[in-house]
């Protein structure tokens, strides 16, 4: 039976299992440093299809179908399907779940999507209710950019502080039974808002997110950082990252600084790829977790990590009627028991 | 412990209560059949505010205080706030969690948020995790005709198998304990397509997914639709619900005619009111069930509701890209016991 143990934590007791994970990334991502972790690699951004969203469409599939294959079950084998992405409608997963034909139940969290699912996922395996289930989140580099800022086409210039938004997919299996890491906890996020305005500049808009919501799960379960081999937020990005460290010892008295991660941070290359700030997006988090932490929690590298994905939760519409860009942070205690 | 039943059905066992609910409305709404049954008549569209977005807003958040205050509960004694909204990014839904301060899980199902929100609050207090849910959505006419089709201001005409999107919000507080009606049984629904690709005409493309939710709770169930005292869906409209029995009949043999309602053929008086199909949106569902079809519980009127909101998962790019208009439709069995 589960429980909640202080104000936003949740004590997961059946400790559900990812059984199995899959990531795909474009082109780009594949000259990065964790290119040997991935499932598949496109060789162009289209991944043969018309437009932007079909080829992210494609990638969630390609990741869901890879994941299913690698775990040796059949869509009829899932019980649900949780998905969200970055596009209007989540279109990439409301599309894929019509192709996977699995139950499906639609998540929006931007790029705490990630989080969001397994958070949900565990939750709903721990009620007893279902066995197996299938979370996938998205995005593609030139689909997001023309819908939050300007077509990738215009080629306009990025600020310093600006990130990459990942073009990729990542899904997992959370399963009652079965090998693989645990998720023992999970921490559901507040609504953050630190006044930050400038839609180019997400990594300290999340920022606040990701420190609230890790002073918290600390204070909720009793553990400090360094209970974890790892702790990694989602895509803050080299400024953002920095800013979550300061205000986890201002606001917590936390030091992060030993075991502290970015999957925005590992992704590209940093010094030789010009994606100034890192990476971002949906899919910063699920192809660094799925491909290359969950390979480093089975080889015995980590024992204990704290996925953290933060999300930033404004519109185009928000930002223009002048409103501050809120974010979230939700984390999820994955462990090797 | 919760379980599965056949291939979509979910039975949670510890049956938690539905212990209040709010709902408030835009004018238009307030003229209609159901104006004594909601919390709040707002006297203009922009209920104060100096944009429809911020209207929403504002209608949102006013549900969910009424919630809380009708059930005498504080934020601070809610667990998780589960919502989401047709507007870009759900920021209806974000931007009311910010002001909430609640642990927020953001939800895409369009006009099936209603039933998605209430069927994973049901699962997430069926493992043990939360003990009370505030689950809440809403749609805003002006800002979803201006997202969706054309700015109201437009003036643009409607063909006579379209629907009004509802302005109003509703909200409900789910609890492990306390009285009100029970949540017994949900049903996901899988993404379906039967190839309707006008943005105007959602009623036809969303009574596929009705149909199919309601023949597979059915079937998983072993109840028929006589079990029920009444069935309803969110928002067919006068169209969507007649194919909606139609394919029921087709698809799976069961007569739904005899006790099969619809919440966007309720809301509004199709005679007086110039609503052409009739009523939908995120809040055509959540308003008359909150509102009329709750109160309708509590005295005795009805005793077995089968809600099933439909949801209809495209975007406008998704539709100037060519693609089909796909649906999902989720049911929620709510029993007075």
């Amino acid at each position: 039976m589960g429980k909640k143990v202080g104000k936003q934590t949740f004590v997961i007791d059946t400790q559900p299992a990812i059984i199995n994970t899959a990531t795909v990334v474009g082109p780009f991502e594949g000259k990065g440093p964790l290119k040997e972790y991935f499932d598949h690699i496109y060789t162009d951004n289209l991944a043969g299809e018309l437009s932007f969203e079909k080829a992210e469409k494609e990638m969630m599939l390609n990741a869901c179908f890879t994941a299913l294959t690698k775990a040796g079950k059949t869509p009829q084998e899932i019980d649900l399907f949780l998905a969200g992405d970055l596009l209007n409608q989540i279109i990439t997963s409301g599309f894929s779940a019509l192709e996977l034909t699995i139950p499906f139940l639609g998540l929006y969290g931007a790029c705490s999507t990630s989080a969001e699912g397994l958070a949900i996922a565990s939750m709903i395996i721990e009620s007893g209710c279902a066995s197996n289930i299938l979370v996938a989140t998205s995005s593609h580099n030139s689909s997001a950019e023309r819908q939050y800022r300007y077509p990738t086409e215009y080629g306009s210039h990025k600020k310093p502080f600006s990130q990459r938004t990942v073009t990729g997919a990542g899904a997992a299996i959370v399963s009652k039974e079965g090998n693989g890491p645990k998720i023992t906890h999970v921490t559901i996020g507040k609504v953050e808002d630190l006044a930050c305005k400038d839609p180019l500049n997400l990594g300290a808009a999340m920022a606040p997110a990701a420190a609230s919501t890790l002073v918290q799960h600390f204070a909720d379960t009793g553990r400090g950082p360094e209970y974890y081999d790892l702790i990694v937020s989602g895509d803050l990005g080299k400024f953002g990252h920095q800013l979550a460290i300061e205000l986890a010892i201002s606001q917590g008295g936390f030091d992060l600084s030993k075991n502290f991660k970015d999957c925005g941070l590992m992704l590209y290359d940093l010094e030789k790829q010009d994606v100034h700030a890192g990476a971002s997006g949906c899919a910063s988090s699920a192809v660094v977790t799925y491909g290359y932490l969950y390979k480093k929690l089975l080889d015995g590298t980590y024992k204990r990590l704290l996925l953290t994905a933060t999300g930033a939760l404004h519109s185009p519409i928000s930002c223009q009627q002048g409103e501050n860009i809120p974010s979230i942070a939700h984390s999820v205690s994955i462990e090797m028991i």
